[in-house]
């Protein structure tokens, strides 16, 4: 079951249209309290709820089958105990609401693929992330704009990538290269392949 | 000398009255046409400006020192490259704008941080951030609301950390985890030090 997540940042960065089509939603501190105002109907509320009101409190358990609620002085952020909720069951992770506002927090988002151990994919209105282990990928064109790729490790290497304006053999991308950003697609997919490393793909298009 | 520099993220981010203070600023691509059209001279502008029109061309050159333009196609984005020219007499950069929208552009101005050789900060609104190398640190309150830590490497080692309301004690950072996230500031300095590794420190505050 493909499992849809809203976070607490701040809302312009969300697609409203997606949160009315029938999806699992699990709403993430704040991001719950967005959802139950929109009516969207939760498999869980997750978070320590410390910037709630009690009457809030109200409207989420009102839209939400389990609430699952943390003290605020904790160790794990509110994001990542949804994700470790949500593991065991959920065959992938879209999750809204991460990016914008507090940088340590949309940072954190980003480790967080890292540790998650099913396929996620983190979004806002501009911007789609996944990060990719070791494999081959085909890659379909989402309509982005733009194709990046950024190491997160220190190297990426043995990188091949077909399919984009501007394709690469057996390349070695150490991270802080610029490389890989602003690669823009050609036809309907794209392919990527490398042997070692951790590549972030961002699929991303200029704000209007 | 400190350098200022504006690229062309969305400008809501920026803080304006900061853009007025009589410092030395370099406009990026767009950014030089937001700093000229605000009458702030510039040092330098660059980029390569085709999303830039010629009468626009006109305002930036009348407002830059010198008018750096490169090819559209390039392997380096525009902030590299005016990073690049900085650095050799630069004391420090301070880098605005940068933020926001495009997800890889945002990341990859965060990797920058490490390939400058000088000390170099990057900000937004409600974020400022710096890459610190193995070393001691004292870090004076900006007054952000909290003072977060991430490992950009594998793991930093050695990590000590107090004058927070969570201090640490020769700790292990690793990647992924958000035990240095939400942190905060408990007088006018903090104290941080550790053996190996990059640890990126991010001062932000919650979006009103």
């Amino acid at each position: 079951m493909d499992i849809y997540m809203l976070a607490g940042s701040p809302q312009e960065n969300v697609i409203l249209p997606e949160l009315h089509s029938g999806q699992s939603w699990i709403g993430v501190d704040r991001g719950a309290l967005y959802l139950a105002e929109k009516g969207v109907h939760m498999k869980a509320a997750v978070g320590d709820f410390d910037s709630v009101s009690n009457s809030e409190m109200q409207v989420i358990r009102a839209s939400a089958e389990e609430v699952i609620t943390h003290p605020a002085e904790k160790d794990q952020t509110d994001l990542e105990l949804a994700c470790t909720w949500a593991e065991p069951w959920a065959g992938k992770l879209y999750i809204y609401g991460a990016l914008g506002g507090r940088m340590d927090h949309s940072l954190f988002a980003l480790q967080l693929l890292e540790a998650v151990q099913i396929p996620t994919v983190l979004l806002d209105r501009w911007n789609r992330m996944e990060l990719l282990r070791p494999g081959e990928y085909t890659l379909e064109n989402t309509g982005s704009t733009y194709l990046s790729f950024l190491s997160v490790t220190d190297s990426v290497e043995g990188l091949v990538l077909s399919g984009t304006k501007y394709p690469l053999r057996n390349a070695s991308l150490r991270r802080g290269s610029s490389l890989c950003v602003s690669n823009e697609w050609q036809g309907d997919a794209a392919f990527v392949r490398f042997s070692s490393g951790l590549l972030l793909m961002i699929h991303s298009t200029d704000p209007a």
